[in-house]
């Protein structure tokens, strides 16, 4: 699940994630029906998080998980929430595999404005005591898509600065759309790499296998029935917001 | 700003910070166009954010500041994001007012599923350090609204608990709809009540007299200039979300 | 009520206060009647929180509260279960207004050796989850005092760097004595600047006007009755010490 | 990898392993040669942490990760550095599953005394921040050996309170020899139970398909070429100790 | 140096502090000239602080070392900065020593109302960590003083719900005027337990034969050159407060 | 008790140790029987905390305390609960000493691999809330054995960079065979320095007067009786690894 409407995005997400997947899995792309071109702070997250929950609860196929592939963004507990399959949001994904493989991580994302973002999602994610730092690249989020190449640069230098400066073991790309360029950034770093959409593909493939899903004892648990105006927000005929996306799909291997 | 759709709710908080608003400040309460008729769990409280900021960026009056009236709700950063004018949030303001005359607080909530959130919202903001509990009355929000007894009773034995087993020296009401039941729990507490919406006031008009507003040079920075799609949610004539509310307004005091 | 026993220090701070009141509110400023001509260290400042005391608990006139104009220094809780009024601590009121308005704060004090107690109260106040850096100007109170246009340049030099370094989004003038210097520091940083006197004054009136004291539950329980030797510090005609300060006083709005 | 010298518990280790592994997945039981029958505090523990290290790098047969099946216990940071593998420990591999399908936490274990060991694990891994609690059922490793019925009921009472009195919304399961029994008591608690085994099974799958593995640059750094003497404890001939244990090994879904 | 102005308790403390100094040490009891009879609460800990310090500076004696025996009181650091020997207080010795022998410790006070206080201490002298908790036995300063058969009684009920609930293995008598009931406590309560002032004489002894005193380079340098109006407090003649108290003092051994 | 083979260090600490003990005082030094020649890295930290727990146990002599005199290393918990002596790590003893002494402490330590081994202790030991930094002078243990002068400069280098930029006010030198360098590091810096050997020798001096050793109730009860294979690691006759160290001695006074 891309969180922002450029279907581009969607698709580099996409490939990312089936290039990781098991044989056998089928990933899907959704793009939101409405909401910012990228997403780059707290007002775009927001609206992108309703986007995202409008996007998937209209979704109707049968599925197995949901990853939410915006870094730092809100609205991971809305969709757990609403589903009754696993959600696996990619920057906690990425910190979680990062803390498998060293003590202590980065993560270099886009633009300094993202910075305090992610440390408010790591923080109430419980994954910041072993995070070294989390750094900006300086590159927005299409500036990113638009040119891989002076996004590696300039994301190799943040990561070389986290290494021996902040003592990171392990760098997380910090950005749905830095999706692919972790062997290159390794090549250049000499520490493990973490892209957020592959290890997120992992995590929820191993809930599945493992037969769990979301807890919904408490803070997860189904929303109560009441009147909900205007919801979802994009209907069939009668708003100014009309869905136009189809799920892309692939088979997993095939990307 | 009310969260919710249920616009005798927008008036008891209004009440509430007219009663303690200074002399020649007025008070006008904003309902959302769209969203949950009461906000309990994480994807209504997303859903009530965006309602919240359509709202606002609708409203095309003057004002000096703007109070978020939901306890441990999401959404104030986007606020502050789009606005020039302080933003602040009832559950930070009752934080910080007792934490100015008590060494630790409780805040008594509705459901238990609300506390979570209140948590973690206390934890972005930085204001746990003090926090002695946060506990659930098991009312309703809307429960709440309909039978003010009872709530007061299930709120003192909870308020009870929180001084004598956590220790807490000030309660804090976590929910925007318990505005005026301070005096009657505090009489039978003995402790300090702090309500979240006329401590907001309190804040509000501070800043406004300090002469002081949110910082741009990051976190809250205006959001940068890019498409945005399907915003505000609510227009004018062509979608399905109408806006039906009018501002409530009234003079301090009259309340 | 100053710490030190530079009049001319509780004359500023007077004027700062009164230049922030609400129409109507009445500032008296008090000096301690003996102590440190300014407070810097530990010894110093504890010295200064039985001045303080002593000095308000001989003072006779009715008042609604007290503001404790040092910053960073001991005895706020002490005041607080002397009496019956709300205490407001600039170090804390400035903190906590920075908190309404950006995600970090920075506070710029004096001299080096003022850092670790501005976080030691900090820590003790719960206030240190959004506090970017406490950064010393290097110039001592009385050097402060006698020359507001060098401190304005020290000051301004460590608040950049506490906004680029540091991450800060606000800074907080450190120092009592640093009042008045708001509108420059801003202009010259780009950022929101609190002076703690002017915060106190909101947070102050604010209690006030919410009809809330200090919680006598606990911690700031009314001292029991027992011998207290030697107390207060200054008598009236026995002892070495003896008061001569005068309470200086103004309406508000004449400063 | 068993942290102890009860082979009977290598066997139900590596059934639980291999149900839960991929199609095509191969597991190996190994069990030290030396060391404690259970591992039940510091003393054993450390020992057992030699013993694994000396088990697994006498294995000569080609491996993709390693799980180290103990709860709570030392060495995993001594074979990330041997290793070239990723290392998984059931501990943190537990907690970082339950993290991503319930807000909180519990650990239910053994005996109290472990309940301190799995505390520092974990507050080590960084993995405290959403923990509720660890609780001990009072049943030593060998009890629970003997009687998983009794063992059962001994944990569902704790992980019920746990879940009320602490608001776990998932119960891990804090031993290697609980596994296999999360079915019988998720059905009793109502709330997902994750069993340490399944969950690294998961993980490991999950990094070897990413191509990630432990971080050299650092703190898992190889050891630097030295003198160490009786280094591996369990040489061929002319020791006390001798290797008996042969790797049990079973294709993943026959167990 | 007692806290408080009852000069039994001064006996009490320096004949603890002499049963536990090695053989040629000298013990020397002090009490303020001034101040409460005893200490309870933040009015009377500042004015005891400064009340010490007045005592400790008008000694002519040579010594080398300082131990504040009063717990959670206020003042360590004006000490520290005031002299060149070492100052040991025995809130952070009892805990030091207790850390060295248990993972956890739990400090048994008088009343509840120092609690807060002995918590804040802690904290500031970064012990809290492994602290289980406070608890307050009830019983005032001169309660205790006048009856210490009640007061075993009090405290070690305290200490059994300390050793049971908050997992305590170490127990710390947290006041002066508990000195001398550790055996009897260590007996009905089966965990070591830790007496403050003993503790605090082993410290101190142990920094004397170390050659090690309080860095001077920062937060606790000598005070700066200024004015400091009615310092010391007591003065030879011309004040209402006069030194009474002539040093009392013992060899090592003989109490 | 040296942690590695190397058996000139276990004279060099057992010279410190003796001349920082009282008169009477006798110092056995110990060297394990087995091990890395020096202690650089978990594994051979999780080894020598067995080669140790080894060496004491066949230790046959009375004493009264044991000193651990592997700084960062792993074990202290093991030898807890085999003894019922006292057990001092010098880790943790250099932290407590500093901390009596001054506000903050950073650790030099040798190689940059300790430095993350050596955050993990004071963790664990809840003795990192006034820990500056830990910082690497980058020469492995046995450089720092053959070239003290070497040594000096490097870590005075260190220091200076700590108490500057870190803020420390103490140093510990962090690394047993540091010992004896202390005058020379305290002379270049001017702040206190703290070697962990002496400062063990103190405290566990401390704890024999007092009377107190390691508590039994919980965390380091003796090991519970069963089957543990193999155990002492070094046996008398059937072994490769055969004891060769005799204990080396001297009275206290006489290094």
């Amino acid at each position: 699940m891309n969180v922002n409407t450029t279907s581009s995005m969607t698709d580099t997400i996409r490939a990312q994630a089936a290039a990781h997947a098991s044989p056998g899995v089928e990933i899907v792309g959704l793009t939101p029906s409405f909401g910012p071109e990228s997403v780059e702070g707290n007002f775009e997250s927001y609206l992108a998080a309703v986007a995202v929950m409008d996007r998937v609860v209209r979704y109707d196929e049968p599925y197995d998980a949901v990853i939410q592939a915006g870094y730092g963004e809100h609205g991971r507990e809305g969709l757990q929430e609403l589903l009754d399959v696993p959600v696996v949001d990619i920057t906690e994904a990425a910190a979680q595999v990062a803390m498998l493989i060293g003590r202590t991580y980065s993560v270099v994302t886009t633009l300094d404005r993202a910075v305090p973002q992610i440390e408010d999602r790591l923080r109430l994610a419980g994954l910041t005591g072993r995070c070294a730092s989390v750094r900006a690249s300086g590159l927005s989020v299409l500036e990113l898509e638009r040119d891989p190449a002076l996004a590696v640069d300039a994301i190799v230098a943040q990561a070389r600065e986290a290494v021996v400066d902040d003592r990171a073991e392990v760098i997380c790309l910090g950005c749905g759309g830095m999706a692919g360029l972790d062997r290159e950034i390794t090549a250049a770093t000499g520490v493990p790499v973490v892209d957020g959409v592959a290890a997120a593909v992992a995590l929820a493939e191993g809930l599945v296998r493992l037969g769990l899903t979301t807890s919904k004892v408490r803070t997860y648990g189904t929303p109560r029935p009441k009147a909900v105006t205007g919801w979802p927000i994009t209907t069939g005929t009668a708003t100014g917001v009309r869905s136009t996306d189809a799920g892309r799909r692939s088979r997993g291997g095939d990307a």
